[in-house]
């Protein structure tokens, strides 16, 4: 009898040419992928036979519940099935991608994690801005913006100095979460950013300061991350530079 | 005359599975790849015939300097050429890689970013490691331990609180690392990681608390990175599963 596995597998941010060669390979062999909202379902069905199902949330449905995901999976397995987990930038960032690796290992079934590239770091990237930056940004924090505990706990752990902080999944709530940073000693005046949608078809950015994140209005249905800290000029001026009468082409590549 | 570009792609943690689709074909379609001593030359040679430098440090020799780099780009994006400037992990986490596109940027040069696998994530991941989990870290700072003073106002920046601490580049100075982190209010009692060598066959993996971390012998010359918080233990328990009796194949898996 053959014997099944579960590959926990990081989809990138949007486009499937940020897929890791090793993603590729998983899913091609694989017998049965389930996949989160955030993975692109065409792409995936034109690069598998495997069955496919959507667990994640779409269209106003509710996304399968966490105990049903784990019974699919190990059920899967145990009848000798290549199982794909496949999941929205990186297992293992606010993916509860360890959740379900602990769940496989104690029920005995082979389990792997497949790293992808993290829409924490892609995201700001797409828009010009890096985490980082020499005399800018020493390092940077990625938190979610989903729970409001979660989210002041982590900016009360964070001073406003040479950080970048990522929030993820703080689309809906940013007004909220620019009052946040703002009682936690942040300037109204720190660089804020939007990006939603990067690498895909949707991409949408915007750019101004922290006390202005309430106001653009980000296209519907389209998920982002917000990014606060100096390092959003670097976008700007990479932009403006792009803008640049001797540098027609490179935005055009650049999206090639 | 046809018109030169530079891509300046992010090659992952090491492993050449865990390239982008993107990355792939920016690199068999190059001219000119410049890459660091991080990306496995064996495997970028195998995959293109572009003329390939290293400019990283190697072997005792000095890296190439950065204005060096610049100039190379640009004088071959200006012959036409098509250029890759391959990076460790992703090419904005600590990689100078928003400096150079700028210095592209301003020189009129066509430039666009394919981001990577940041070993920021992936090296954690590789030794089980969660950088978030629910009810145990919402968020997860990346800092640098290359510059003494870079890494001080990070760890000023955060409180020891429900936040995992990525250190890159802090392989040397771990003792003073952990010193620093016990000054700053962090229990010496913390869990604490080192991962050397993700996805590669020199990956080794040490975990203890951060009074400790200073005691173990990492392999010489393979980077890693040291991780701090409660996620720590998340490693220690899926490797526990793993060594279950009915679990025996999946370390094997989860390695080939």
């Amino acid at each position: 009898m053959s014997v099944g596995r579960v590959s926990l597998v990081g989809a990138g941010p949007g486009d499937p040419e940020l897929w890791t060669l090793r993603a590729l390979r998983r899913v091609e062999e694989a017998d049965l992928v389930l996949y989160d909202a955030l993975v692109d379902a065409e792409a995936l069905r034109r690069l598998t036979r495997a069955q496919c199902f959507c667990v994640g949330k779409r269209a106003g449905r509710a996304s399968v519940k966490q105990d049903t995901i784990n019974r699919l999976m190990i059920r899967a397995a145990r009848q000798g099935k290549r199982v794909v987990r496949l999941k929205g930038g990186d297992p293992f960032v606010f993916g509860r991608g360890a959740e379900e690796m602990l769940v496989l290992a104690h029920a005995g079934i082979a389990v792997e994690v497949v790293p992808g590239v993290t829409t924490a770091v892609a995201a700001p990237e797409a828009a010009g801005i890096p985490v980082t930056h020499r005399n800018m940004a020493s390092g940077f924090l990625v938190v979610t913006g989903q729970t409001g505990e979660g989210l002041n706990s982590a900016l009360a752990a964070v001073r406003p100095v040479g950080v970048t902080v990522v929030v993820m999944m703080g689309l809906a709530s940013r007004d909220e979460i620019a009052s946040g940073f703002i009682r936690q000693g942040w300037s109204p005046d720190t660089p804020a950013a939007i990006v939603c949608g990067a690498s895909t078809r949707e991409e949408w950015t915007w750019s101004g300061t922290l006390a202005e994140l309430g106001s653009p209005a980000p296209p519907d249905g389209v998920p982002g991350v917000l990014v606060v800290g100096e390092v959003v000029s670097i976008g700007e001026a990479l932009a403006t530079a792009n803008a640049g009468p001797a540098a027609a082409d490179e935005v055009r590549y650049g999206r090639s």
